[in-house]
């Protein structure tokens, strides 16, 4: 048996575990199918994904009898096909998706059903849903469908880990190219091609921030020069096979005052300290606390203006965000970025991230870049 | 008065006239108010955009009384503020949005009003809406949005035309890279990387597609190297102050067979007869059917696979789509791709893409780029 032929068996049980998983789920709040059509979910519960922002696709999923249905437009039959589900029906730009739709509906017997749809689905195909049969009903589903995308495999993490090692070389690639003279935008291309010789898929964000442009942590990368003393951040996310890696390192040029340097030092011990607090069965919301508490007692916590983390996986925010009032309690397999960070306005800023899974009894690193501070 | 006010003070015009346009259609259509949810839809109304996919951001628009009030999370309030719109109302990430769109509703008076969505606006919105009132009702108003953002002002005509300059700025440095040895991927980055320094905001999308690969119309950039007689086509689109550019360019490496050679002409022609086909009030479809009969009249009207092209703005696909079946007159300001292409599977295809606009009297070139037989 050759290798693609192993890999393709051991993918359909992944995907078979997901949908059944989901299954379980559903009948548990009364869901009798469910209407998967983000690109994401796609992607994990049938192994390919299409952007039909414009024409419809979707997964029909029925809980109790009968086999998934997937819907794509003829154009993304050839990909669709790459899945491991094996009902797959098209249409073409003269056909109708809703009356496709209906059809399925009909054979599944779903009339009277409700239907778990994502909180995603645009409006203009809500309305065809619920043309389909005047008795069916829909229910938003996207807490279900997060739950269980929260908790990764063995594999899942991997990829994760895989990502944020090429996100680690395109910023190791930028702190050697940053020096004064260059600008924000060339750093950000030198670390964007490092990524993509690496084997990244995609660099969805690549931000390259200086001087009082660091104290934004909504800034975006500029033509802005960096100059001596200097303090650079770098914040770049990257996908492998679909997962993403999300690293931050901020760093100093030619010279840190030992005001930076403090400030340096808090932000790595709050980083520090929320690594060290996570572990199984506490909540999400008491590792972001554990974070701000070193903040706060430098007497930094207004500075520190964002959450500590955000889970990590398809999507680059998903659950468990790592937040105050986040009640959710840390499994083995979640994976999500630490990251505090102290900004002074107009002055400067430091935030350093990492990204973590939880294993049985700690936080198990995902991403291996030192956090030494830095001058270039 | 300095540049800046000035240019406040055009663009404060603009976009009340742009919002006085919408207004005008909705009392046509027992339109009561519209709410604007879209990046892109927001951009056009208010000169700002906010991509809210996790948090909800929108425009109240009031047909006939009150001004616009415009909804957005407390992160996004800074980027709002630069809108020409007043009323701006924000909420933190512990207040509900709901509360606040409920309550805008009541201020409006549109508590038994009958509200323009957008057809993308996501289904949890979709329940914070109807949730406002149990007499609010809700209409899809997508097509008429797209019907005003389809006839484009003159400076919005620019705005393509140099997004189309700043491609082919990119185009002509990604056919000076191209030499054998050279992988897909490369000559992307190439050109990716001389966009970017030519101004372009962003990159959405960079084909380069080789050898066979190019046979095919939805192929991906790989790490395909490039060899001597290979077809190379490079589909590129980039943005400029939010306005997309798309251009295609087909070239030979090292020599084109005289088959190749035949393929280029009759696509070349084939765009050709539909760009002379131009003019106001003709169909869209007519655009379509100009390039198509040329291909087909020379026997290879089954290799041209998909329509002859789509509009541009804000999106880089949006009315008017020139296709078979689209009724859509032409106006004046209207601005659209055409991209007619012959595509032999496993072998080689050839497109040729250019931007376009229609004027008082026929097309108006926005893309300035050579479309000769280029053999590298």
């Amino acid at each position: 048996m050759v290798w693609e032929q192993v890999a393709k068996l051991r993918s359909m049980t992944v995907f078979e575990e997901r949908i059944e998983a989901l299954k379980k789920e559903g009948k548990k709040v009364q869901i009798d199918a469910f209407l998967v059509t983000s690109e994401k979910n796609m992607r994990y519960f049938a192994g390919f994904s299409t952007l039909a922002i414009e024409r419809f696709a979707g997964i029909v999923i029925p809980v109790r009898m009968g086999l998934p249905v997937v819907i794509v437009p003829r154009l993304e039959e050839t990909k669709a096909k790459k899945s491991p589900l094996r009902k797959i029906i098209s249409y073409s730009d003269s056909e109708s998706p809703a009356l496709l739709l209906k059809k399925v509906v009909k054979e599944l017997k779903l009339e009277k059903a409700t239907l778990g749809i994502e909180g995603t689905l645009p409006f203009k195909f809500y309305q065809m849903v619920v043309a389909t049969s005047s008795k069916i009903r829909t229910k938003d589903a996207s807490n279900l469908f997060s739950q269980l995308r929260c908790v990764k495999s063995e594999q899942e993490l991997g990829m994760i880990e895989k990502a944020a090692d090429i996100v680690a070389e395109g910023i190791k690639a930028g702190i050697e190219f940053t020096k004064p003279g260059e600008t924000e935008l060339a750093i950000s291309n030198q670390i964007e091609r490092t990524i993509k010789e690496s084997g990244g898929e995609s660099v969805p964000f690549c931000l390259v921030l200086s001087g009082p442009n660091s104290a934004l942590p909504h800034g975006e990368t500029s033509n802005r020069k960096v100059s001596e003393k200097d303090v650079v951040l770098m914040d770049v996310g990257a996908v492998y096979e679909g997962y993403y890696g999300d690293l931050t390192r901020t760093i100093f040029v030619r010279e840190a005052t030992r005001k930076q340097r403090e400030i340096y030092q808090v932000v790595a011990q709050a980083q520090e300290a929320a690594i060290r607090r996570v572990k199984p069965n506490i909540r999400a919301e008491e590792v972001d606390a554990a974070a701000r508490r070193v903040i706060e007692k430098a007497g930094y916590g207004e500075f520190f203006t964002h959450r500590t983390g955000h889970g990590l996986g398809l999507e680059v925010h998903e659950e468990p965000y790592i937040v105050q009032g986040n009640k959710t309690t840390l499994r083995p397999g979640m994976a999500f970025t630490i990251e505090p960070g102290i900004y002074f306005f107009e002055k400067f800023g430091v935030r350093i991230e990492d990204n973590i899974a939880v294993s049985q009894t700690k936080a198990k690193m995902l991403s291996h870049i030192s956090k030494e501070l830095l001058v270039v």
